[in-house]
């Protein structure tokens, strides 16, 4: 998946180049085309090191989290990735996590750039600090605004099976869902210990309260824990996520192909089927009528998105981007 | 290996809370206690994730520096780095990249962060633009100071071992060292190729003609081709390396140790022998005298860094942090 | 390891055969033979299915019971063998584990058989029946004689950590040792859970309360945990091991060697260096005067147990029969 | 499969509890209740060791001996078990391995037990004494009822291949089948031996004498050999098969649900949908009218089986029970 | 695939025998009967390892030529085998990589013998010599006839893909194909090279310019490069191929069946089913009428090949004996 | 190891070149110069193929051959190379295998060939014909000459226990060994039956019967079987051992050194140390005076074996240059 293009506009801002690229959000394969830069190679070549900076990793973070979300499906995917990255990164992460198609971010300053609530639970501090999981419990009902819901961090100091029944005992009917961050020594059969937890509240009468777990996750996981998992916090796997590894490559020198070994010469454009979405990349000056295999029409995916020293990319929210996203998602598997 | 404090402390100026950790630099093993803070939660709470972000990724970059450098041995490992990660983190990966043991870094600015020349050898760019590599490598000798070595690329257009008879040819004794970044189509048995090139290099008297690779290598690679390479360039290796799982917890609350399921309570030290490095954790309050293996002093390694509201750290300049890293890494192995 | 030749004599009795085999608690080596009888077939045919019954299913528990123990060394092996097993086994099951090596046996009845005390903790169901582990706890401490250690179950409710500070609480100096038979639901690293129970132990002063486990333990797992634990309970991994395979061949017929397919004829005689334990088959009337290896004496093995009508195997008590196993144990390995 | 009940309830008679359980044969899957007992802990605790070492053993065994006879579909499975095994077992393990499936058992005294013809063949035994095939043969048909089948064991001196035709030689019409037992040293490709020894008895007519294979014989190899063998002699696999590893907790005390860390708490019920077979594990008060699933309706399958001091359990001939196992293992698969 | 019998024919001119066999190119399975020979066992038994040589390894290169041929389908395969084998083979290895399926041989002499133009490409040694592609490929262009197609090797000096547009740029409409005899120090990815030189030559208007590729190639390695290449050169994979392993033995003596172990006795007979090829051998005087499986009419396939001092066989050139075996691989897979 | 040269000399007689090699029986290792023929190249370009053919496959040969013969230390090793191989190779076949270290060749006419007595044993046919093996162990014992052991195939109708017992029985002093050529589907641990064997012979006096193997064997196996065989018969191990793949590529043009990408150009030496074999290749023109590593003298290995129109290579038999090889073996390890 496609992204960091915002940041990227923002940085060639003046300069006499033309950018072609994908949109954010959009879905590319290995060794297609993403982006293409025309003009006077002094114009922009100090800046291709920079440039390349910016999507190989936005474009890695929102891909780590497109993979989740589409593991998940409709259960709900929150991105803890600010932890252990460095912090001049969280919004820049988060950002990317929430248009990869999670549905919520953790820290509290990147939620506001993108415009939306943060989300979270409760932490093992407030457990620690006040030495009482009722007390901690009840604090942070008291303290919270009717709008939060209320998750209870259930594995501080006991089995998660009594944890969870005790918050169900302190907050009854206000409690939406306890959060098992059981750590990894404990963690032998984690499906079975979040089954057990879902029977005993069950037979109590706890059917509503939800399951919500977090620790070391990835899509492998989500799809192993989606029969009783009802919520997923996904940290380090998102935002320490590999990056894609783009290039940037002269292939064409005043209208002529020519490229170092190992990659395709000529300026490209990359086709995709209206109908399945099959895609195709050719020479930038082709025009393809029908997609070779069902015959429908195929749009160019590469457009203009800066020229003639500004921005040609409409403004689009991170929330309209990621509702997109979900839409592709819908079609995709694993 | 240890980093990133630097940062943190400048995180922590003015907070009124004791922190005392390793220096950066220092090995540590899984489960061992690298840093603490004391204070009122409420006064530092709030910048864990902060604090916890520089240390990870710091650590995991140097890290993976020091990994490489301990394989190359003698021979040159030059941070690329800087290549898709986010702009913002050069200075950051190229100064841990660096204390972690490479030899150089290849971002400008970067560089004279850390009071350093920038390394690095001609780009393909170059010899793109001028269609022919005489030219390139020609005006790149004119160019250049005489400080900098001629480090001729000769994978663009041609194959390896003609590219660098080539190069020897056009700039003869100047020639400081070929530089090989095959592509990955082509390399089939990269070892192979350097020792054809070297043979051919050699069979017409250019011996001193060093061999420069790079292109996706680890140290795993590295040792594979210790036998004939010369010097490394490694870049996302590096760069984007899994960060260090370290994470914050609360073990003691106005002195009595309490901690979480699956934490040590207790305020800790960690102690290493002066003879073999042997590390042993122990409470904070404890004072061992001798190493319980070989009965030699041990030295207590997590100190005050930052106190009464002011660094206690004294200034290190990262080459200084470099060196007692490059003492340490001799009696490592990977 | 031999065993089980009890049983089987006393199933000859009166029957005229002479039976020559090796002692209890022996070791012996594939293909090496452990047992002859001479005689009419007629006469014992029909028990042939019995005698193999007895010393394979015995041979195959001491075996089990001696690999455990060997890889315990000085700690404590306590056979949990009788649960799972038909009940009728119970005192075979056990006493051959005891001549195996192991240090204790769980059933009351058959500790009695075998002369020992029997070894054990209290229970769940104790726990659970009062719903309360301080109330299990000083019951067990009350009811129980003064000869008997007190080994709290500490995973019944709480997690492994706080439920051993918290028997330490409640018995002080009198807990000799917690015991964790952790659910495999929560043993995600089972040693990572005892080196915290130790910790937490030890930095209060519980340093002599000692770690006994249990459940689905086998000699590998035991290697693994020796570093931590002090104490095992065995169950189904001694008690329901696999056979030995021992098969029952007529090998000679009045004198003149014939056997099956596979098998080598004649009746045989295992000699057994005295230096080194170096064991070489023979003909049975073939006398060898030294060790083809060393040159020391070798000793006979297959000796007269039964003849004439009545056992000629001297009455030993299993601890002494335990007693040359444990000296033997000293000088395998694993 | 569950078994063992028969034995389960002579131990609880006269005890004041309340006894539920699945029928013997009947098929549950891992983690689903099969037994629950009420009453006063103190009545029937010391029994518990016992009562679930009835069924983890029966269980097991007859679970293997479905598995066989369910690979070798209309072929015959004999139970070979009583070998290797302590002679006290005998009886049990023949009971068990009937019910579980198989078509015949070898030990006499335990089909008298059950009702059932001992089945068996020749000895190697016979073959040795007489030192001659032919004897042998003639001697054994002789002996011999003529309601027993003339299995004749044919690799005792001869080959396979050879050994079969000389026994049809001898016994001609009379031949039933023969039995191969090859050693394991000459077993390359016991399928290929097979196919041998059918081609050669097929092409001189004896397309009606059936093969008969034993030894170390498994569910898998069944499978395998299916193509060409008629019957199995299957001993320790099923005999020495890993018990179940049931276990036996409290999960309610005086009506209130509380189980241990790791189970789940409550009495149970087992329900069974009627179309399929699915099955749902609930609360023992919980009336489920219909098959989530399919909408069929569910039975509940734990029934009291003994209260109020007597069996409520109505006496079935293991030849029953079997009929309903076979009925059953139609529609399962390996 | 059966091939060798010509050979084989020739040798036993003369002998008193009776030979039925297989026809050349006919498919068989393992443990199948392929070839008899009837007679006294004096008159031939000294030519049996000559026999066996001819037809052994024949049709081991046989089956490795039909089964590159069945992995590229449509696209073109020819035996570069001569290389590597002892010269005296290169008629014996082309004629049956031939008749095996293979679209041309490369020897000359070979190609004579079994009636066609030999195929080919230019050599390495050419393009050394001259020293200059250009000179290479012009001399090439003009010494050969019209009839021969303009493939030239471009991978000598250059990289394939700055080669294989100098190959179009020189020899312009003329070129008929590119080859790329890729060295394996070169070879990462072999099929992107190809994909990339098919780019390269696409975007220049020469789409009709073919990929022929050879080095080390079998049929996994067709399959996997048949997505652009379109023609390949096979050679040691083919000509050292595993020779077939065939053994000769005694199965009946004067009418009577009679073998060693392990061999079935019985002059054979191979029967085929006309609908699906479905195989059964039977005794030699069996009347198979229908197929056991789907009632058509099964055709016997050892045929009498020799008898009366003269051969059968009908005289069929190589290229008969090839056209029936493609007609055969249409119906099969790998 | 390098074979082929004798044959290869015979088809430049009369050429006007240069040929420079290692002598036959060298050991080389991978990437390692092995002969050079310098001249015009239309002298000799079209004897490429063949010439690269003679040494190839001889090569090839003569390495499994020395392979198997290191395995095998003082046992002795027999080509039973000439089957399934066409016929017209046999001579070629066995005198590489012989010079490759074999101790013997099967074929008659080889052997004559190679100047020594063809060893082999009793065939299956043989028994077959007289369908007793009596008959045919006296038939075999009167017809050989005195100076040919007396080796007795005892696997046809019996089991190799009883078969061999047989033999011993029935040629009683005369025996000298028993063959073992067991077929797969009966060689299920083929150790143990050979151990079975042994210990049968041993019993009854037979120390001096040795024991013979043959059937697909390799030196992994023989390695396995070293503990009970006296002798081996290896056939398609040998006889189709996988070409060496030698290319032959030029390397120089008018003292230029040249050679095409992915090969090392200058004409070459191959020296090696007279201490320790060391192995170091140079251009021809270099002179060694020591070796870098001892110190010692190196000789050049390379030498003029063809110049001025006639053979250089003095005359040496089969049996001189392998008793070269097997002084070199003796400081090899496999």
């Amino acid at each position: 998946m496609f992204a960091g293009l915002e940041e990227l506009l923002e940085l060639v801002q003046g300069l006499p180049v033309t950018l072609r690229s994908l949109e954010e959000g959009a879905i590319f394969g290995a060794g297609e085309p993403v982006l293409s830069v025309s003009g006077r190679y002094l114009d922009f070549g100090v800046f291709e090191t920079a440039m390349l900076g910016f999507i190989c990793q936005a474009s890695g973070i929102a891909t780590s989290a497109a993979r989740c979300k589409l593991a998940a499906g409709d259960r709900t995917v929150i991105s803890f990735g600010a932890r252990r990255m460095h912090p001049a990164l969280a919004p820049m992460i988060e950002r990317n996590a929430f248009i990869g198609g999670c549905d919520g971010v953790a820290v509290v300053e990147s939620a506001e750039l993108i415009g939306e609530e943060p989300s979270g639970t409760m932490a093992h501090a407030l457990i620690l600090c006040t030495q009482d999981e009722r007390v901690a419990f009840e604090a942070f009902d008291e303290a919270m605004p009717a709008s939060v819901e209320r998750v209870a961090l259930v594995d501080t100091f006991q089995d998660e099976k009594f944890g969870a029944l005790y918050a169900a005992e302190v907050l009854g009917e206000k409690l939406s869902a306890v959060r098992l961050d059981t750590p990894g020594s404990r963690r032998g059969d984690f499906l079975k210990i979040m089954q057990e937890v879902r029977w005993e509240l069950d037979i109590r009468g706890f059917e509503k309260v939800g399951i919500f777990i977090s620790g070391n996750l990835d899509e492998e996981q989500i799809l192993r824990y989606n029969h009783v998992a009802d919520a997923y916090g996904v940290g380090t796997h998102i935002s320490n996520s590999p990056v894609v590894n783009f290039s940037m490559d002269i292939v064409e020198i005043d209208g002529t192909p020519l490229a170092k070994r190992g990659k395709e010469s000529g300026l490209k454009q990359l086709w995709a089927c209206r109908n399945d979405g099959t895609r195709m990349p050719t020479l930038a000056d082709r025009d393809i009528q029908s997609c070779p295999q069902c015959g429908e029409m195929m749009d160019a995916t590469l457009c203009d998105r800066y020229a003639d020293g500004r921005s040609l990319e409409p403004t689009r929210t991170p929330r309209e981007i990621r509702q997109k996203v979900l839409d592709r998602l819908v079609s995709l598997e694993l």
